[in-house]
């Protein structure tokens, strides 16, 4: 249990109308108090929010016109006591703000480190803790829908429960293995076993099936547009980003040139690769050499090929394709148009099972069909985030992955006929591997290290 | 008196802990109410803030994890009852909250309609109103005491003061002219106008000359690096940079071309022009071509011209210097490591009054120097904004300027012996000019018009 009180700005580094400072800890309303000209806020009742001033104690003067939040643990967000101090949105107001703070005793906060109070002080597990994130990084509402059902604990209930038949199943076991009244009892605890492992096997597999789309959702498609020359690739990227709002995202603390640009389709979150380099030169490969080009592809998600309607196909087209084999492609024959001289069963042929679409983009037309390609390559029917419980996350998905082997081992074993509470040390592997998904065996390094990722002031 | 209720975010835009939704108007409270699964808003005491989720009425689903601020009016920003709902700081989480607020019949605020509400329900007067948008955009320390003070009033009393003794001359004067009792009124009113348009006149002057401070601090200095090849003009740009911390500034709802970077000098905040080229090819002139470099230097408000220590005065050197005759030059001896060829006599009658600086940036030599040679260039002495009103503000310094010029026929025609009651016009109409300031006398369209620059959902 920590006992300092932690301090940071809780509100995205830019000009605003509001910023917050937020302090959590033993300290927090009497730090605020020291500042605050105003009501007494060590007076104040709980969850109530009072307007004054912040004066400077180095100079006596006025600092900032500020709100005020108090909130007493339990009931907050971390669970300790909590002062929110809500001031004009000013990047070197809030950053006076946040100094003057400090001064009077409270630490910078850590990355996460509010989130992970609300962790160790019980209030949320591991899994919720990383939806917090992940909803705050959402690039679509579906995406967000993940993340919030999983910070509702869908996620963790669902771990809860397999955790539970795991756990039931080793208990009823072992005490067979005590108690053997009966002769069959070794059988009975197989078979028994067996059932079980298969059932949550089964649902783990589920869970990893689903959670390719989760990972999609959470992280967005890498996506590549390639043609060549004057076929309508920036018509394509204009057409996606009107169609859609675009959604930049600036990681915070690093330059401008990590902006990375987001086009919502459909709820898909497409990162169009090597944005900014397509609009300039018109030519991903021209650009970035053919080398950099080949490895840019390969690390795509999804590649938009993209083929002049007008024109016969070329040696280039045709390498195109060779250069994205085996990749998940969708082909865009465009100007429609224009009269048609390109040989359709041979883009097919070339295409092999890929979805192949027609657009005159110029003429806005086909980016529908388009889209629902895009939708489809990656989904099958009409998503509803609320149905299921994605994992989208790349921890959970390696600790499912384990989860599957080490119940995998047990069947084999079983399979095999090896002695009952040998098989029994696989199935109890498999229960501590799921209970680090909500937190419940987990390392504090681990700990630390997950919460580094969050952003300041969470 | 407007009485339909509006919303925006009020949080910069982009990935943070927390973002805020606010509403003001009749509606806050109840449209907040329908939305809300937890206490009922509608019941709960002012200024209280409570826990719960936002359910979106389209799908019956769980929209959101918030919490809500509850502020009946007239005790608010507004005036208004306002509503502050705080929510996980996701770029598409904040803009799902506020679409579904919209959908229940709030309208989206226009850019700095909450403050303007402050001002037209007499919460703030107009210039405490411009003050609030200047301390968001405050670059440094000293820019936002500016604005903390004009926020507070202190340049609103110091107009009143001086409309308020206007009037009383004016005042005067009519009462004199109303009842001449007495032989000399003529004479005495002529006298009694003269000393107090003088002691205005004096006053509006002394704070026009504060006003360039007030400018540069609000808005920071144009600065360019200028010099030949490898005499250091990266380092110089690397050293300010480093010293300082920069300032990125983005503008909102802009691409990211427009990305502004301050460096802090001081409390001064410097706008290094052209940043970006001078960091990839060292010479701005090679550039972006002598035409338009010449342009850029013109627009400058200061100028850093670089000169190599280690070699002697070039054709190229004495050009710069020609170009740069009649602008605000600091010159810069750097490398003072390397032994010296350059003709130190010669630069020094080149600069003409300008400062000389030397320094040795590589050994991080001189930059302090340099650093209160700035400061020095534009700010006599030690600053100190709590003493002095700055007036930082275009319009009012504009309007300052009509003021002075209204004061100044005044005394033209008491001079000239105008009849009494045709200089009192003008006295009336200075009287109107500062109040437009203060925005006692102003137009509703120039009142749309300034508040429309304030950022969303201030």
């Amino acid at each position: 249990m920590e006992t300092d009180t932690i301090t940071a700005i809780s509100t995205p580094i830019g000009e605003g109308a509001i910023a917050i400072v937020r302090l959590s800890g033993p300290e927090a309303v009497s730090i605020a108090d020291k500042l605050f000209d105003g009501k007494q806020l060590a007076l104040a009742d709980s969850h109530t929010i009072h307007y004054g001033k912040i004066i400077d104690p180095d100079t006596n003067e006025v600092a900032e016109e500020v709100m005020a939040t108090i909130m007493r643990g339990p009931k907050t967000f971390t669970r300790e006591d909590v002062v929110e101090i809500n001031c004009h949105g000013g990047l070197v107001s809030v950053n006076r703000l946040l100094e003057i703070v400090l001064a009077q005793g409270a630490r910078l906060a850590e990355p996460g480190e509010f989130t992970k109070r609300a962790f160790l002080n019980g209030r949320i597990d591991l899994s919720q803790a990383e939806a917090v994130m992940d909803l705050i990084r959402a690039k679509t509402d579906r995406a967000m829908n993940v993340a919030l059902k999983q910070m509702d604990g869908r996620l963790s209930q669902l771990i809860q429960k397999l955790r539970q038949e795991l756990l039931e199943t080793v208990a009823h076991v072992e005490v067979n293995i005590d108690y053997p009244e009966y002769d069959d009892v070794e059988e009975m605890s197989h078979e028994m076993m067996m059932t079980k492992t298969r059932e949550v096997y089964r649902e783990i597999e589920r869970l990893l099936e689903l959670a390719k789309q989760g990972k999609i959702l959470r992280e967005g498609l890498a996506t590549a547009i390639i043609g060549r020359p004057n076929v309508g690739k920036s018509s394509l990227m204009n057409a996606l980003v009107h169609e859609n709002k675009a959604i930049v995202t600036e990681i915070p603390g690093t330059t401008r040139d990590v902006i990375e640009e987001y086009v919502n389709v459909r709820g898909v979150p497409l990162r169009l690769v090597d944005t900014a380099g397509i609009r300039e030169t018109e030519d991903i490969v021209e650009r970035i050499g053919v080398e950099r080009s080949r490895k840019v592809l390969q690390e795509s998600d999804l590649i938009l090929l993209v083929l002049n309607h007008g024109e016969e196909l070329s040696e280039e087209d045709i390498n195109l394709f060779k250069a994205v084999e085996g990749l998940e492609v969708i082909t865009i024959i465009n100007k429609t148009d224009l009269p048609g001289k390109i040989d359709m069963n041979k883009v097919k042929q070339l295409a092999q099972a890929n979805p192949v679409i027609t657009t005159a983009l110029i003429e806005e037309k086909g980016i529908d069909e388009l889209e629902k390609a895009i939708s489809d390559t990656f989904f099958e029917g009409d998503l509803d985030a609320g149905d299921m419980t994605y994992v989208s996350n790349v921890r959970h998905i390696q600790l499912l992955k384990q989860a599957l082997e080490a119940l995998s081992d047990a069947m084999n074993g079983m399979e095999t006929e090896m002695p009952i509470d040998l098989v029994q040390i696989d199935v109890t592997r498999t229960w501590e591997i799921l209970g680090e998904i909500i937190g419940d065996t987990v390392h504090e390094s681990l700990i630390d290290q997950l919460f580094s990722q969050f952003c300041l002031g969470k």
